[in-house]
C-alpha cells in the first residue's frame, strides 16, 4: 500500500489450490499491476462460502489448473488501472463475484441482477482470468512463471489480488470488517433470495433447505419481513440449534422422516405446502424435494444452491400448471454496487442482523482449518485474517 | 326453462365421447335435476378448446368412459339446487373448468387463483363428476341407465348440463354470446397469462409458442400492454397471417430454421432472448425451447399449454440460476367469478380486442365438423350453436 509497490509487481502469500479435495499450500506469488479496468486489493480477511468447496472438490473436465480460490472477503485498495474511476488507493472495498459494471443493457435495465459486460465481451463463463482481457495477473509455481488461474474474477485467498472494478463496491472505512466480509457472498444471497426473489411477505411460510449461511440468512431475511413459520430442512442435526437465532421454528431432518418424504411432513406442517421454499444446498434432488413442498396456486421455489454437477432439474408439468413457479438467481437477485451499502445501512439501522454468522476466526496458515470446519458442518463462516495479531 | 321440467330429469341431445379419437355420437340423454350446490344450464352455445381434443384423443389408463366434453360455452340457468345463492332460472351464465368459489383458503388469499374447494372435499383431480357429491348427472346409452361422465366438471357438449355453483359465472343479458363463450376458458387463459402470470410491460419482447386462441390471446393482452416485439412461432405458417391481426410481429416457423433452434432464431431477433416467452402448445420439448428462447437475467417462461402426456419437464439449473423464471398457471391465473365481468367490460371499454377468433360456426349437430377444423388448424374457435336458426 506504499508507493514502493505502485505500478509493480507484489511477492506475497497465496493459499493455492493444486489438487482437486487436497488441502491448500501456502506459496509464494507474485501478482501483477492491475490494467486499464482494474484494481490492486489487499485482502484484509476472507472467510470460505461452499461455492469454494466446490470447486475445490470438483473433477474439472480438461487439465486441471492451479488455482487461487476464495470470493468472500473485505480489503483495501492498493493502486488502480488508468481507466479506474470512483476508486483511490486506501479505500475500503468489498470485492464480488457477481459483476455490476453499471453500464451494460443487464446494470442499466431495472429488472434482476444480471450484468452482461464480460458477456459481451465473450467472456461470460471464464471466471479463471482477472478482468477484461481474459487472461491472470498471477505467476508462481517452482520456477515463479507458472500462471494460476483465478476465482470467479475474486481469488481473494491470497494477500493481494487483482479485480476488475466491475467485481468491486466501495465501502465506508467505519464498517465492520466482519460483517461486511458476510455480505461478500452467502449472507447478501440469502438475504436477497428472501426479499428481491421471493419478496416473503408477513404471515407466509417459509421453508428452506440447507441451512449453511446461504440458508440461515434467508431466514434472516423472511423473519424480518415477518414470516409466520420458518422450516429448516438439514441431515445435520446441529443447525437447529444455530438455526434458531436467525428464526427458524422448525426443524425436519430427511434422515428422521420414517416412511414420509420431506415434502409429505411440510405439506402436513404447513397445510398444503409452504408459500416460499427455497434450495440452499445444491443438489438436483433438493430442488425436486424443495418443488414439491412448495404449495399449489402460488408456491415459488427459488434455487440458490449451486450444482456441482449439471444433472437437469426435473418437474411434474402438472405441478408447475398448478400456479407455482421456479426461479433461480445468482447473488440473491442483489446488485452488488448499490444493494451492499443498502444492505449495510440496513444493519447499521438494526433493520438486518448480522450476529452469529461468525463461528470461527483463524489466521491465514490456518485456512485449511476453517475448509475442514465447513465440510465438516461445524461453521457457518470462519473467518481468516491474513494479517492476525 | 319452464315450470314443467323443475326437480325432473331433462332428456335432451349431447355428443357423447365413446371411443379415443372417434367422432363424437348425438344421442338421446337424460340430465338430472341438479343437487344442492348446482345449477341446471341450458347451453346456447360452446366451442372447441384443444383441452377438448386432447381428452377426446387421450388413451385414458383404467377402463375408458363414455363422456360428455366440452367445457367453453354460454348458457342459461335453467333451475338450482336449494343451497344456491345468487342464481335463478333465466340467468345467463358462463361455465368455467376452473372453479372459483370464494369461500375456500385459495379463494380467500390473495395470491393466485387455486381454488380448494374440491381439493378438501377430497375431489381434487376428479373432473369426471357434476359437483360435490362425486357422482353423475347424466344417464344415457342403449337401455338408458348407462352412466356418462362429466368433463372438467362442465360437460358442455349437451343441451343441459349440471355444474356446481364454483363453476358458473353470471354474466349481463346484453353481452354478445359469441365474445362471452371466448371468455369460457381460451381468451381469459392467454389474456391472463400476459397480463395477470406475466405481467408483460410496454416495451418488452415476447415469444409465443403456439399460435391458437390461447397462443394468440397472448399476443393481444402483450400487445395491449405495448410489447415491442411479439414472435409467434407455429409449424403451421397459416398462422402468421392469422396472428398480424392481435399483435403478431414476427414470425418463426420451427421447420423452417435450417441448422439454427428455434431458441437460436429467438435470441438472434431479441438480441439474447425474449423478456416473456409462452408455451401454448403443450408438449415437453416446446416448452423446453421456450425456456431455452428467454433471456438470461430476468426471461419469464409461462406454461400455459396442457401436456398429454406427463413426460417430466427438464431444466439446466445453471439456465435457471441465471435469473430465469418457470410459471405455470390454468386459467391464466384468473379467479372466474371477478375476472370473466372484468375482461368483459375491458371489452366493452374497447381495452381488449375479442375479435377474430371466432373463424367459423356451426349447428349442434355437426359438431363433428368442429373438431376437425381445429385438429386441421384451420380454426381458432368454431362457435357451436345448440339451436341454430
Ligand atoms: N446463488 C448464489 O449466488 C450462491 C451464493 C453463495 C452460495 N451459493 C450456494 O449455496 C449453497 C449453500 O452455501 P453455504 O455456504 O450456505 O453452504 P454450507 O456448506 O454452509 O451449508 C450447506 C448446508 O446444507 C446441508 N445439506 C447438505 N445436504 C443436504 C440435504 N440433502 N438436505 C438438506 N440439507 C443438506 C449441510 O448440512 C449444510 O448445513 C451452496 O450450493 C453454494 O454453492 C450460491
Ligand atoms: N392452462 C390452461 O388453463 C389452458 C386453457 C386452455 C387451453 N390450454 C392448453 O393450451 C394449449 C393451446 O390451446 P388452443 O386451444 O390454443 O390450441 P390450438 O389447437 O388452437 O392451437 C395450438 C397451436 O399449436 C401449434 N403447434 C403444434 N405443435 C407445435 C410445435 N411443436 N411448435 C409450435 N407450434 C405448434 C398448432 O399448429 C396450433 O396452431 C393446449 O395445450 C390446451 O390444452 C390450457
Ligand atoms: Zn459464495
Ligand atoms: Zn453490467
Ligand atoms: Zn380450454
Ligand atoms: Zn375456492
Amino acid at each position: 500500500m506504499s508507493e514502493s509497490t505502485l505500478g509493480k509487481a507484489i511477492s506475497c502469500r497465496a493459499a493455492v489450490c493444486r489438487k482437486a479435495g487436497e488441502p491448500l499450500t501456502i506459496e509464494e506469488v507474485r501478482v501483477e499491476p492491475p490494467q486499464e479496468w482494474e484494481v490492486r486489493v489487499k485482502i484484509l480477511c476472507t472467510s470460505i462460502c461452499h461455492t469454494d468447496l466446490t470447486w475445490w472438490k470438483m473433477q474439472v473436465p480438461g487439465p486441471w489448473k492451479p488455482r487461487i480460490l476464495g470470493h468472500e472477503a473485505v480489503g483495501v485498495v492498493e493502486s488502480v488501472g488508468t481507466k479506474v474511476e470512483g476508486f483511490k488507493a486506501g479505500d475500503r472495498v468489498v470485492p464480488v463475484f457477481q459483476s455490476n459494471c453499471e453500464t451494460c443493457t443487464g446494470c442499466r435495465s431495472l429488472k434482476g441482477n444480471n450484468c452482461s459486460l464480460f458477456a459481451e465481451l465473450g467472456l461470460g463463463t471464464n471466471f479463471d482470468v482477472a478482468g477484461r482481457d481474459g487472461t491472470s495477473r498471477f505467476r508462481g509455481g517452482v520456477d515463479g512463471e507458472e500462471v494460476l488461474y483465478h476465482f470467479l474474477r475474486v481469488s481473494s485467498f491470497c494477500e493481494y489480488t487483482v479485480l476488475d472494478v466491475a467485481h468491486v463496491v466501495r465501502i465506508g472505512d467505519d464498517i465492520p470488517i466482519d460483517k461486511a466480509c458476510l455480505l461478500s457472498c452467502g449472507v447478501s444471497t440469502g438475504i436477497g433470495g428472501a426479499w428481491k426473489v421471493a419478496e416473503v411477505e408477513k404471515g407466509s411460510t417459509v421453508a428452506i433447505f440447507g441451512l449453511g449461511v446461504v440458508g440461515l440468512a434467508v431466514a434472516e431475511g423472511a423473519r424480518s419481513r415477518g414470516a409466520s413459520k420458518i422450516i429448516g430442512v438439514d441431515l445435520n442435526p446441529d443447525k437447529f440449534e444455530m438455526g434458531k437465532k436467525f428464526g427458524i421454528t422448525d426443524f425436519v431432518n430427511p434422515k428422521a422422516c420414517g416412511e414420509k418424504s420431506v415434502s409429505e411432513v411440510i405439506k402436513e406442517m404447513t397445510g398444503g405446502g409452504a408459500d416460499y421454499c427455497f434450495e440452499c444446498v445444491g443438489l438436483t434432488s433438493v430442488v425436486s424435494e424443495a418443488f414439491n413442498s412448495s404449495r399449489e396456486g402460488w408456491g415459488k421455489t427459488v434455487i440458490l444452491g449451486v450444482e456441482q454437477q449439471t444433472a437437469p432439474l426435473t418437474f411434474n408439468p402438472y405441478e408447475i400448471l398448478k400456479g407455482r413457479t421456479v426461479v433461480g438467481s445468482f447473488f440473491g437477485g442483489l446488485r452488488p454496487k448499490t444493494d451492499i451499502p443498502g444492505l449495510l445501512q440496513k444493519h447499521a439501522d438494526k433493520e438486518l442482523n448480522l450476529e452469529g454468522f461468525v463461528t470461527q476466526e483463524v489466521g491465514f496458515e490456518d485456512i485449511n482449518e476453517a475448509f475442514k470446519l465447513l465440510v465438516q458442518g461445524k461453521s457457518l463462516r470462519c473467518l481468516v485474517w491474513m494479517d492476525r495479531e
